[in-house]
């Protein structure tokens, strides 16, 4: 075990990471500063300060920060910049907040002299990988205490007898009944992990979705809904500036009012197994089909088709944890300067569960309606041009076929 | 003007293909053998023998062949096989459809001792591309004509003018009025094109679509399906084993009950101009959810990986009109080796527009539930390994930042 | 015949290209403008002037050049940034040279008010591919007249014949024996087409080569030399700072010395058909070698293998001619973002042609001696996080091997 | 420590495995089963039985095959099938050797009834992993023992101690001077690491080169070779067919006198940091040229495209010890596909280092004069066409340029 000074704990203020602190103090004899961040889960932070002092912690230790502007301008809008999507339908909800907290853990150790930092991801997990890489690429020689890989809390059991015997108090629904969802929520998704989503057959009960109505029961009024695009970034809705984080905190409630944005996966995690997950992102469903919209008529094909090359390439790294890995920065250096053009307004029906572009309009289109028509275009298209074309890019086809060779 | 012997015409029947056959005759004096298939568009092709037979074709030079059977099995599931989308979400109705004209047209071309084909599609699209490209990948030394590129029957008027005297019928909607959406269907989907859709920013009217209700009108109970998938290719819905046709057929019938399927974009010709489409594809939709379900507890993480990173491509070579090629061929083979053991069935939930994975089981599947959870797994993962995976990952990172880059 | 004002033309000054200036004159009754650039090509441009004003071209018509600073610093070193070769072998020495004349050809144009561009490449090549993108990229309503690809002077007699009427001189080795080879150079490389190399099983005559001596012939002693990178870019050779041009052209001297740089192939054209040339490019062959170095002590793994994976799609799209388009852009501004710390000295050894790495040295490394070698590295790296690593990464492999997968 | 029962060791017979092979008996007091592979190392095997004898090893548990021709068949030749480079310039010998003996190792354990296998890979090294990750994917529940990461003789003086107490003979080179060094040896390669060359900057002393003259020693005389491939594989030089493991040394024993094949690289190690190792790749060298020249006139451009860009994909594959993972296999799909009609003839000139392919002929040939060069072509190929392929594919740069966009 090393030699540990002070240590930076991502604390939620909930019952785990409330062991973890306490665990820290008795194993490593070592101050704890808590960081306790608001990136939109949607509860109070401050009972967080109010245990943590509880534990001892001193005040100025105690570090509790609205990150939700932030989030979601740094991180979630440059994701979507990419129409980023893991293995086809994951929109990276939990996979993007990571490098943020971690960031900002990093920044706290620095500011309080800290050697070390902790966090509450176990040990199955991606989670911790996201967090640890952060932290190395960040800060190269941190010291780093997973303590669900360290200790042997490893049953509900033994981590309730531990709290209880710390004087954390535990809650009836803990104590009761079996284990909880594991859950995860910030300004872009909520998630939901184990019990009988367990076994990949078995349908998520209606009880467990928390953000969304089901579709059954979203109004049976389709909503429309305009979104203006600046640089590839949402800025308005139905013509309101929204900074970032409330324009997808209205996405989320105007999505979750619709039931959108539901999602039941089986996905393969970095550290190697397959896991079933079931995701809640309104607003991001929102705003993926709202960006490929903008995109579909200011962006050059080949630019768009190069884009959708590097996409799961880029979500991987996402998701695996590599977000300020050099590769990634240099990929994302790419994808903004391609968004210099992506300019103008999306309408969107909205209708229980189901988003549908209905119109684009752009001052930067490359729709140009007399080319793409029957219409004559007054020579910008030559259709004669058309059997050259094809010819020439036939040739080395029929010198293949020639040889007998299909 | 090429020397004609005898032209083996992709005729459907109607007004444009009756102008191009009386057009080829007039023009090059040559023999015309038609060809009509049915590959699901929904139309009675026996009045093509008769409008065929009014035009002098003779009775051995007049092919209506069904090719439903082979268009979904042969062409359709392979795409399938790689979940492909072209640009985000188009599913490639039109575009799977093209090589297998082709290919039949050829087979009778070398039938009948024809030294040219001919086609309808028009001097701006990709059609015209998917089929020539086919044509001369499969008979490099055949003569193509191209009506739309070669007459100057360019406006609406001229043509219908020539149909008039040519004693081609019209009927009363198409002297009447502007100019229909252009459409293209078969067992996969059917399109839109042209008339208001032309501007990118006007909704398409609902009474357009034709195979889907809308989801408003779409019944107020969901429906659960399953359906059976082997190798990759589904083989059963509701444990009724169906043909590839039939099968498609009913997800189709399904799903357009379900208002699923419905599609409006702008996307990237080949010829390199954007058009806005709108298309329904409602069996194509349930099948993609579901093909992706089976594949994320069937398909190794890398391999999954590797195919989403090859589908971009693979998209583009088919939606350019690239079948046929030895590069779609090569890409074909390693696609079909990965499905030896996608096998299994997928529950799905479909409600007005929408369709939702519930669940997926296999005798196949790579989903290891004690490994997933927290559970104790009798050893077959060790949480302290993943202390070591992290630091090997992070070690370039953290190299990286010692020498101050970020 | 479209109506042309003012043409302005790429002219060497040689027969082929003075050719196309008269026939110019006589087929558009159009004003010619000529433009000879000097970009290294190793001759003299002042009898260009001398042969335009015979022609009667306006002594402020006549543009002549010097590119070759331009050439290497914004199309040279840019592209060898990316370690970019075509096909495996070829280093794109005619590619990277036509989108800077195609660019200066159309700010000429502008200056001069010319409606018009004209070029000497041939109906079968890509250079008029490369030449005529750039044209349309730069100046999308710019005409242009490819003369290979409109006049009937398609043999040597008739062109001969044409140049005789017009009192173009002809010299004797062209009016005797076959055509010669196809060539071009600047200062990246020379290349040979045509003649005896058309049967791609003859070995090319030793007589043909220009730049470079023969191995056979090279120096019996090694010659050691330094190059100094900055962000990328060579800088100096042997300590000694030399201009772009300078410096390509000091390798060049030197590696046509010791007899680099000689490759002989066969490449996939852009139009369709394969095609076999031979190319001496001393200073580039030793110049990738010496990037890649550099790039191997100072660029992170992932982001180098980025590159690489990039790498022959960037190839591609200089090969085809599309360095004016949106996505090489896009693509530059990643490979350049990759650059930055990219500096360091590699030294090399050249021996009849030969080019070997035997050092390099970086104050940006990231070769952390104490890390990779069997030493005590204080830490910095556990042997035993190597186990944790494996396991992690074969965890998916060993599942699969349990359901009898191999 | 785990129990283990008895264990299959890779033995060389050399002092490192002698010690852990001794380590083992002592350490875990179980049976050890040694196993020494001839895959063209150059060295003598039988000694190592002597040796194993010596500790105790049973004679039923002593073996010793001669894997050559299935290391060359089933792993070399298939990795040249897609001319695979790691990062630009390795050949990868020393990884393509690890799948085989790992291979071998667990059909020996299943053979004996082994529970257990180990190797003297070191912990830090990419070796470590290919050997463990082949015998996880190959038998998912094996135990691995490896020593390097588990003693505590980790100082050259330690191990010498050990091995002199156990009575093993270490020779005068060992004892005396720094250490060795670190060298591995099969059929295509030799490699070196350690010592002076832990210093990038320092090149490496003329006296470690073992396989290849130097090209200053090599004959003054160039000489020709001819080597024929059938499916992409090498079958005869000059006309004699030749075994796969015979062609191979035969191009060793060719190359090497002629001093081809050397390379001084920094790499970047699987587990994270760079490191500088030498390699002599006579016979490998050779092929890779022949293989690419063979290619360029039997395959499709777009084909080979296709392979160029999975390639170093691929590379990374082997490099990093996936050889039995199931995307490595699902990729040798694609490209041993590809190879079907890659037949045919090449010839090179090798002189004093260098590889010239000087010519290639098939009678798969794509490669077609007429097509390709100035002459007419009856028809094959019209030059207008090429207009309308460049208008065509230009289309949309025009369109983004009206817009003011560069």
């Amino acid at each position: 075990m090393s030699n540990v000074n002070k240590v930076v704990l991502a604390y939620s203020g909930g019952l785990d990471t409330s062991v973890i602190l306490k665990w820290l103090q008795d194993t490593y004899q070592c101050e704890v500063v808590t960081f306790t961040a608001d990136i939109g889960q949607g509860e109070e932070l401050e009972p967080a300060r109010a245990k943590a002092l509880q534990f001892g912690i001193k005040p100025e230790h105690i570090f509790i920060d609205d990150l939700r502007e932030e989030f979601v301008r740094d991180f979630v809008f440059p994701m979507f910049r990419c129409n980023t999507i893991y293995e086809g339908e994951y929109l990276l909800g939990t996979s993007i907040a990571r490098p943020l907290i971690a960031k900002r853990q990093i920044e706290i150790a620095r500011q309080v002299g800290a050697d070390t930092v902790s966090h509450g991801a176990t040990g199955k997990g991606n989670d911790q990988v996201r967090f640890e890489l952060g932290y190395y690429a960040l800060e190269p020689g941190i010291k780093v205490i997973s303590p669900w890989r360290e200790w042997d809390l490893l049953s509900r059991q033994k981590l309730l007898a531990y709290a209880e015997a710390a004087g954390i108090p535990v809650d009836m629904k803990h104590k009761q009944g079996g284990a909880p969802y594991s859950m995860d929520a910030n300004l872009l998704h909520i998630s939901y992990e184990g019990r009988h989503l367990e076994d990949p057959n078995a349908e998520a009960e209606e009880s467990m979705w928390r953000w969304t109505v089901s579709p059954e029961d979203a109004p049976d009024q389709a909503q429309y809904l305009e979104i203006e695009f600046v640089k590839g970034d949402p800025v308005s809705i139905d013509g309101q500036k929204l900074t970032p984080a409330a324009l997808l905190a209205r996405l989320n409630e105007i999505g979750g009012r619709h039931g959108i944005g539901r999602l039941d996966l089986v996905e393969n995690r970095y550290v190697g197994m397959k896991s079933r997950g079931c995701y809640e992102t309104p607003g991001g469903t929102i705003l993926l089909k709202a960006h490929r919209a903008i995109e579909s008529i200011t962006l050059d094909r080949e630019v768009a088709h190069l884009k959708d090359d590097l996409m799961p390439r880029y979500a991987s790294l996402i998701y695996n944890g590599y977000w300020w890995s050099p590769e990634r920065r240099a990929m994302q250096v790419l994808i903004d300067h391609t968004q210099q053009h992506v300019n103008g307004t999306v309408r969107l029906k909205l209708y229980k569960g189901n988003v549908y572009t209905v119109g684009r309009d752009s001052a930067d289109t490359l729709f140009d309606q007399t080319i793409a028509t029957f219409d004559d275009d007054g020579g910008a298209y030559n259709q004669a041009d058309a059997a050259g074309f094809i010819k020439l890019n036939a040739l080395r086809m029929r010198i293949e076929a020639k040889k007998g060779r299909q």
